[in-house]
């Protein structure tokens, strides 16, 4: 089992934590370790072959040195994407990466910034996927929702089906109205679409093959130096392939599209801590539903249902309800907790202002 | 002339900026000079004799380095309380000093942490007070009410009343209901207790010996060590005396007792910059009426009459309406406008827990 870790996003939802050099899956947003760090020690039980991290240039040193610490556990592979063009390019790469040495190697594609509460149910979900990766599927896993969430997009299934799954898939839908969702939920064969995905290296590269014959031939182009996994080689390679390909999600460019994919459902405690407003899913409230990290110590009078990240200092709430305020050192926000998504505005606005150092 | 200036108290009603060392008047909440220096600066034009502050033990030092700069203009004199006791031994304390040298003298008793728009004004109106201060009145000021506020006390003049004043005080009236406070707007003979006094040294210390004995007799009993302006040999009387004395104040002790008590009124922009919610009364508000203070820079979305003291930060609101956010290095509170005087909770709250880095 080879472990590919998509880990090159900005999360710019997390700003003004999260920066350009420190975004989301870098960042310690729960105190302790980052999430991608997270992500990598949730994956050591499951004893994998190589741990592959696809991140972006800016980012591939902090990457690095964040998983200095688990190179005496498993081999861990920097592949440095020159800019960012969606998922399919990343997982294509690492397949064909993987495929070099190992065809019939598998894949457990996860990207970087997920929060998963029971490691151990993962495990055994995972475990679960293994049959059907080996009968040569594609498998997708599907959260079991636990709330008519309109943020995720859903993967259907035949009604009728019993047992664990996996399962094959009737269809994906886009995000979908509250009204929809609710369907969803209380008709019990659809599955969140959580983008972690499990297959054969080789079985991915001929689906891109058929569905993606731009990506698969510049895959195709990339010379490896030798049999050993040093992709120091690769880095100019792939810098020159990248900005000629396009952007594309793998589910766009080839799950909604190829046959014999399969949804793996799994209940674990996920959340991929989309914004502000998801960190009551993955950190305990207190008794007022209000959530509060970094600060030296809380006083709360009338104060519900806020998100609070508090620069290490006292943090006084006196009657206010569902606000997001996040202290980060050089940057104050305050927003109303349904606005979280909004940060991005805030983002291009500095952008558009010249004020750099912020982004 | 002499300007006497209330410069004691603690406002806890500005924290987590102001704190025991560190209170209102001291603090440069507008940016620039500290509220006590613009008092202090207010006053030079009316070309006052000396210019006495009242303060305590513990914010001498800083009161007496915040008013070096102007010794050069006007002889200041520091008067150190041990402990607070309300305004009227304060007062007396200064009227006793003042009268020892000249007791037809005429003291002019101000508030350090008031706020005034139109200087100019203001001095006009103290010189119109001029001509009842010699013939024996003690004059307070009143302020022309510009809106039904329920947060200050009212004085009451006959409603027959013509001319710019002052007039003879019918009654003094306690902090009103909105529903008394918009009839009082509308009757017109009624004016803003704003604590702003005029009278001579000698006639406030009658009126002591008739309504406050107590008080008269430790008065008296201070002596002085020869017939100059220096306080030094004073300070241990007072901090002896001191601890004997009632709190009380000069309204509750005198003003609503003597005879001979005129209303000065007055309309030049004047607050008491009672909380955090005061502000848009003295500081320009933006388009959407949000007064933002000490950020580096705003952006702000959807967000309407909050005001934020930004720490030197890049300030973001998004959809955020009416609050108080305030951030002072080590605290961030983040309060509903309407709530902002409860702020004196907070400081309560975290005296209880012995969090005393932050009072």
């Amino acid at each position: 089992m080879y472990i590919v870790i998509l880990a090159g996003g900005s999360g710019t939802r997390f700003w003004p934590l999260s920066r350009g050099r420190n975004p989301k899956q870098l960042m310690s947003i729960l105190g302790g370790k980052s999430m991608l760090q997270r992500t990598v020690e949730r994956v050591l039980p499951l004893s994998p072959k190589r741990v592959l991290v696809v991140t972006n240039t800016l980012q591939a040193g902090e990457t690095s040195r964040q998983l200095d610490q688990y190179r005496d556990a498993v081999h861990v592979d920097i592949i440095e994407e020159p800019v960012g063009r969606n998922t399919a390019p990343a997982i294509g790469l690492a397949a064909r990466i993987i495929a070099r040495h190992d065809p019939e190697g598998m894949m457990v594609v996860l990207p970087a910034d997920h929060y998963i509460t029971d490691e151990a149910e993962f495990h055994r979900t995972v475990k679960r996927g293994i049959a059907s990766v080996l009968n040569g599927y594609l498998v997708t896993m599907g959260i079991i929702p636990t709330r008519p969430e309109t943020g995720y997009g859903y993967i259907e299934v035949d009604a009728d089906m019993r047992g664990e799954g996996p399962y094959p898939v009737q269809r994906f839908v886009e995000k979908p109205s509250l009204e929809k969702a609710m369907e969803f939920l209380d008709a019990g064969n659809f599955y969140w679409n959580s983008g972690m995905f499990m297959w054969r290296a080789g079985v991915i590269l001929n689906r891109i093959s058929e569905h993606m014959t731009g990506l698969a031939s510049a895959l195709d182009s990339l010379t490896f130096a030798g049999d050993i996994w040093e992709l120091s080689d690769l880095n100019p390679q792939i810098k020159a392939m990248y900005h000629q390909l396009a952007a594309e999600s793998i589910d766009y460019g080839i799950m909604e599209k190829a046959d014999s994919v399969v949804v793996l459902p799994g209940s674990f405690g996920w959340s991929d801590v989309g914004s502000w407003s998801a960190l009551p899913e993955v950190i305990e409230q207190d008794a007022c539903g209000n959530v509060i990290i970094n600060a030296r110590d809380i006083v709360s009078l009338d104060s519900r249902g806020s998100i609070v990240y508090g620069g290490g200092k006292i943090v006084a709430l006196i009657g206010v309800e569902d606000l997001v305020v996040v202290d980060s050192g050089d940057a104050l926000m305050v927003c109303g907790k349904e606005r979280a998504q909004e940060v991005k505005i805030i983002v291009q606005e500095l952008e558009k202002r010249g004020l750099n150092e912020y982004l």
